[in-house]
């Protein structure tokens, strides 16, 4: 398809969307949480459509001769899909945050100002690999009132079309519903392009998928992005630090599951005490499969490590790779922290409050624990419900995103005539050389 | 200077500017306190040098022919000086956002997890004409413990330079906030592109200023933009509107002070009650000097009112110009403000309270009023303190941006030890070919 029709199709979805927004915006919740139940019903009903539309999907990619774990990702099975409708019920259970009165206050000139949460709009969703998020994602987002645009990896194309057409399905006993979940169904490189430039329709941008992806929207996009890029996870190990729980909370961060973006990549050791602690705990991520990598300090403790290069401290392994540098204190770990961490989640192991506070309070991260583990960083495990992903961002959302951070707020502002009584600068008279060159007028 | 040499003077002061960030967000709350004040009071002590400064930005903008509005929005006197120390002083009594405990709750297996406040880092500025917000801006993001880059008008740059100049001086106590206001002290254009880039070390952008900066900073910035674009603002006079009070709104709204983003631009009547409000209402608006341009069914009623072209209904004049327009209800008005407002400001004049309400929720601005005028859209006015702009963005912070708004938040979490239980598809066994083309390890 030519790139102008490419970008036309974009935009009239796009404005599409848009206009769809209010009437999505105004559907009580009751409704769309049985709209929400409703697809979940339809993903637990039409496994054997959705395993054939997937199939297909593989049956290219295999031939397009990706690897075993592309088509892990990209694979569905029946697990799988009742995982998805699950997933969709928890999000249809959540509580509804459209409407809330977030602030209320009188002003001394009587207004009474109301600040309530509402729908962003329209939340665009582009991402790769794995079709769940067609499910996931949007039903997020229209838990939070909104109206989603969803832009899948063309290796999920099938799979993709397959779920937005249940979602239509779902919505046929609400018609203020209808398109309240839209497919980008076109495989171009290009409609990504375009979408990205929708920022007269589209309210909010979220990239989920590798570095090269994040990069190309935030480069491009004139919409708002809410993204998180990497995750370079540190552990330090305190000299306060409690050895057993220092090697829960480094086993669980690392070997647990090495490709998600809270896996720890690092670990920082308290030279006081590094030769108690790194050839004991070495020992042990070793006999995990765990490819450790140390520093000079770090590999005279534990020759078995592999020295580490400068791009190791810098590196998001996402594997049963580690890289472990020995400290001198607190404030080193610190300063390493601010130089090489993401912003994602950080850890300090130790028994003393003092260090803990001081560490906590310097590092700045989406989430930063002390004595728990980076693994926790997660909707769920905050009690948060369903994320739509992690943010190291710091505007809007920051950590998990979940449906409240889905929506904005606006002023409701309630009077009786009231004006404003004099100009911004108080003791300042009406200039109207400041502002207009047509006729001055008097002051009022 | 070379392009290459503005984009290494840029990219390093930035860079600094992060490293400095948290030494600034751990300077108490007292001492930007105090530093503020301090700022206020050379401001206030160096009338002489700052009018001096300004003196030689009036001439050099004088002899390049910029006309009398250009030059008043540039030009300092006492008074506006004394109005920059005083709005400085209200923003040091300004309430410290840092460290605000948002939320705090404990999880089932006991971790203890803390939302809290704390600065974005660094916050650049990029504005044009108006030489206070050197001083304005930058007091507001040091309230909010953030390091501020600050990109003014060249027309301004011995103005902002001797305000920068300034801010040193009143860091010299507290030496922590050295460097915690920076110029980017650079006139060329190049120098904004090369800004917009440095999203590795700054958390926003703010543009301030006209469409044209607006649009630049939206299309070339990596770094996340708040930004107010245009304030088309309408007035709905409701079939059951006061009349008094309607024109006192108008009038408010629209001559007050017609060049500011919540000044009122259109507004819309009931065809019920035109033949009634409009006649009255246009001579009123006209004895003020306001140009009146009005779609068909308005110009039969008042005939001395001008034909409205289309764009009419997109313009934001900025000038005593108003655009009325008949709608048939308030279906048709909040359909037409959809279709036209900016997401500014929008008002209901009526006593009818379920119209009120259905307006109040059916419109999506920043602010919308019942019963008030457009012109209460302020940080000032709603309590909220100073303000470093209107937000018509939907991301962070909408309607009036203040010192809390230049916060984030990130998630303490404080534990025993705690680990993640499972795997976060709940009954999925890990599967190492998903992440991992190394070892295959045990589940763990």
């Amino acid at each position: 398809m030519a790139t102008n029709d490419i970008r036309e199709y974009v935009e009239t979805l796009a404005r599409e969307a848009r206009e769809a927004a209010p009437r999505v915006a105004a559907v009580p919740a009751a409704d769309r949480g049985k709209a929400l139940l409703a697809f979940a019903d339809r993903l637990a009903g039409s496994t054997k459509a959705l395993l054939k539309a997937n199939a297909g999907d593989l049956k290219a990619a295999s031939k397009a001769g990706e690897n075993e774990a592309f088509l892990d990702r990209l694979a569905w099975d029946d697990r799988r899909i009742s995982g998805m409708a699950n997933g969709v019920r928890e999000v249809a259970a959540l509580p509804d945050p459209i409407g809330e009165v977030i602030e209320a206050w009188t002003r001394p000139n009587g207004i009474r100002i109301e600040k309530v949460r509402v729908p962003l709009g329209v939340v665009a969703v582009i991402y790769e690999s794995r079709p769940n998020v067609t499910a996931e994602a949007a039903a997020l987002c229209l838990r939070a009132g909104n109206v989603s645009i969803l832009r899948g990896g063309s290796e999920s194309i099938r799979s993709n079309r397959a779920l937005a057409a249940l979602w239509e399905e779902a919505f046929a006993p609400f018609p203020s519903l209808s398109g309240a979940v839209r497919l980008v169904d076109k495989t171009s490189r290009e409609a990504v392009g375009a979408l990205l430039k929708q920022d007269r329709f589209v309210d909010l941008v979220v990239p989920r998928g590798g570095e090269s992806l994040i990069r190309r929207v935030v480069e491009e996009s004139t919409i708002p992005v809410i993204k998180h890029a990497k995750g370079v996870c540190h552990a330090y190990l305190h000299k306060g630090a409690d050895y057993a729980m220092a090697e829960r909370i480094v086993v669980n961060g690392k070997v647990q599951r090495p490709g998600v973006c809270n896996a720890l990549e690092k670990v920082l050791v308290d030279a006081d005490v590094a030769a108690k602690v790194l050839p004991p705990l070495c020992a042990k991520l070793k006999s995990l499969g765990v490819e450790l990598r140390g520093d000079e300090a770090a590999c005279a403790l534990v020759p078995s490590m592999k020295p580490a290069s400068p791009e190791d401290w810098d590196a998001e392994y996402l594997a049963l790779v580690l890289a472990v540098k020995v400290v001198p204190g607190l404030e080193a770990a610190v300063e390493h922290i601010r130089a090489h961490g993401s912003g994602h989640s950080e850890v300090i192991v130790t028994s003393d409050a003092a260090a803990a506070e001081t560490f906590c309070r310097a590092v700045d991260a989406a989430a930063v624990f002390w004595n728990a583990s980076t693994r926790l960083h997660d909707g769920g495990q905050f009690g948060m419900g369903a994320e739509i992903g992690i943010s190291t961002d710091k505007i809007h959302a920051r950590g998990p995103m979940g449906v409240k951070e889905l929506t904005t707020y606006k002023f409701i502002v309630r009077g009786t005539g009231q004006i404003r009584e004099e100009g911004r600068f108080m003791n300042r008279p009406y200039n109207p050389f400041a502002f207009s060159t047509r006729a001055a007028v008097s002051w009022r």
